[in-house]
């Protein structure tokens, strides 16, 4: 067993470091690193050495600025890691990348549009080969340097703000009016929407669905049964409890929500019909077991993946727009009677 | 709207076309980008008219060897991003490190040894501050030389193989022996285990705590009860059949296999009683809710981090072993009688 102190060294060692010690000039160690020519082969060996017992670490990154070649990463921005859809899209992107020998680097906004910046900046500057954006804000002219200088850029889940670039979606329109359809089918008219904050594209997105679904049915739709913005449990109960007068059906805008509302209803004696949007693990073994409109996080993973290792393969073409489709997985709770 | 072609350059500019547009040599490039002196200002100025016109981006890993300052970045090494255990742990160390001014590069190893070395020396290639790794495999002295050089690592979940390093653990032994105690206390004498991988230190180290739990109550174990290495839903579900005349009582030794085992038992008249190690999401609602024995994947995620930035603080002390406490959360599935 080697043991070591885990930080023996207190400060990296520097190309000065190892200049000073294999007793040559900086340039020297930098054409060694940079395996450049000229250099004697036993002044070549003394820099290795000092590389060596210093524990230098060569600078990818520098090697590849001066190849023009790929540093063997992508960038993923996700509204959040631990979401479980998240996961799912990363889980994808990474086997996608994996096919083609790059690494994924991946950071949370926090659906906030400054963190989003940041993170993306943050990758370029470590000159990753392309970067995929669940965009938290909606405005991206500051990665049009980047996207210029070669970067290629694709936006999935949700579009850019104020440039064209690729972009993979689901259907969000369809599934909410898929919802709706479904439970004026069972016989409801009094139909609830529980979305995310109106601002996220597909909160919004979703919310129109919802509005199709009911004026297609001829129910309204009923503005006063649309709550916007409950993130928690607190929230999503009190929305419910809110509501539980006047609907007798809630579509629930994504995972989260659904999940609140699922935890929110188990008390309850009358409950109301429920479809959620996004499918989500052991949504079938609950009691009554969640119908959901089901999309699918690792086929937009890798749709976003495809779509960017086809630029970075030489597609110059025009920017795509991809809308992935949603169905409507019946399984119990979106079929009760009102 | 600004529209551009996602890829209108087809390889990076590098730092040679930045000298040659701007009519200087590559030194004089390299210094401006580095905030050298010894520049003119009109030369400077020609050069960043340049590094702007070709997309240039400044080189942040190159500035910060140089400067021997903190990248900003750590890097995370899992076992699989999408396992709901580990996106938990994520977003703990993106929490802490957002904290330190420090982004969090991932990568899931799937189990894979020469996944997990290609996956850490790619994070140090890219320079980053310091490495959390939840180890695949058992061997790791290949980062002996990061470590030399200063770049802090910290094992989580799992211990490192033969390298003395700041680890973080939870109580996998306490964790299953409380399990069979449980069990025991309410009349289970024949009680099985359902674990991962037997090379999985996570896996043994379960397996032990339940054979401690058995002889601790003097009844076993019985080997004939231990199924290691199930992992999907049909391996799972084949599992418990072929126990279902031998046992009562089955503990599943991770998150995984008891949503499987949730899954294959739904249908069963006589139901084993069941407990799992990890809690997971929505466990408390189903039918029967899960007996787990519940840790805290976010608890685990902060201490690691905590370590890694009491590191990159200055600490120099001996190699920690933080091993994190356990809890058994009686929800009704392990609470049945034989």
């Amino acid at each position: 067993m080697t043991t070591l102190s885990p930080n023996g060294a207190v400060r990296r060692a520097t190309m000065n470091d190892v200049a000073r010690l294999a007793g040559v000039s900086i340039k020297t160690v930098s054409r060694v690193v940079n395996d450049e020519v000229g250099v004697h082969p036993a002044t070549a060996e003394r820099v290795l050495a000092a590389i060596d017992q210093l524990g230098f670490r060569r600078n990818l990154s520098a090697r590849n600025l001066r190849r023009g070649s790929s540093t063997g990463a992508v960038g993923l921005v996700l509204e959040d890691v631990a979401n479980p859809f998240y996961s799912g899209v990363t889980r994808a992107v990474e086997e996608t990348s994996r096919l083609r020998g790059r690494q994924v680097i991946t950071g949370s906004s926090d659906e906030d549009p400054n963190r989003e910046r940041e993170l993306a900046l943050d990758f370029c500057s470590r000159r990753v080969d392309g970067l995929l954006i669940v965009p938290a804000g909606s405005q991206h002219a500051y990665l049009v340097p980047e996207m210029r200088a070669g970067t290629p850029v694709v936006f999935l889940d949700r579009p850019a703000g104020d440039i064209a670039a690729d972009t993979v979606l689901v259907d969000n329109v369809g599934g909410t009016a898929a919802a709706v359809a479904h439970l004026v089918a069972h016989g409801h008219r009094k139909i609830a929407f529980l979305g995310d904050a109106p601002d996220i594209f597909t909160a919004a997105e979703r919310l129109r669905g919802y509005r199709e679904g009911c004026v297609r049915a001829g129910i309204g739709p009923h503005e006063d049964l649309v709550v916007m913005g409950p993130h928690d449990a607190a929230s999503v109960a009190a929305a419910l409890r809110s509501l539980a007068d006047r609907a007798t059906a809630v579509v629930t805008g994504n995972n989260r929500i659904t999940v609140h509302a699922v935890r929110a209803l188990a008390g309850w004696t009358r409950r109301p019909a429920l479809v959620g949007f996004d499918d989500f693990e052991l949504a079938d073994l609950l009691s009554p077991p969640v119908t959901v409109i089901a999309h699918d996080a690792s086929a937009l993973g890798r749709a976003a993946a495809d779509l960017l290792y086809a630029r970075l393969d030489g597609d110059t073409g025009p920017p795509k727009r991809v809308v992935l489709p949603v169905r409507l997985v019946a399984r119990g709770s979106g079929e009760t009677s009102p």
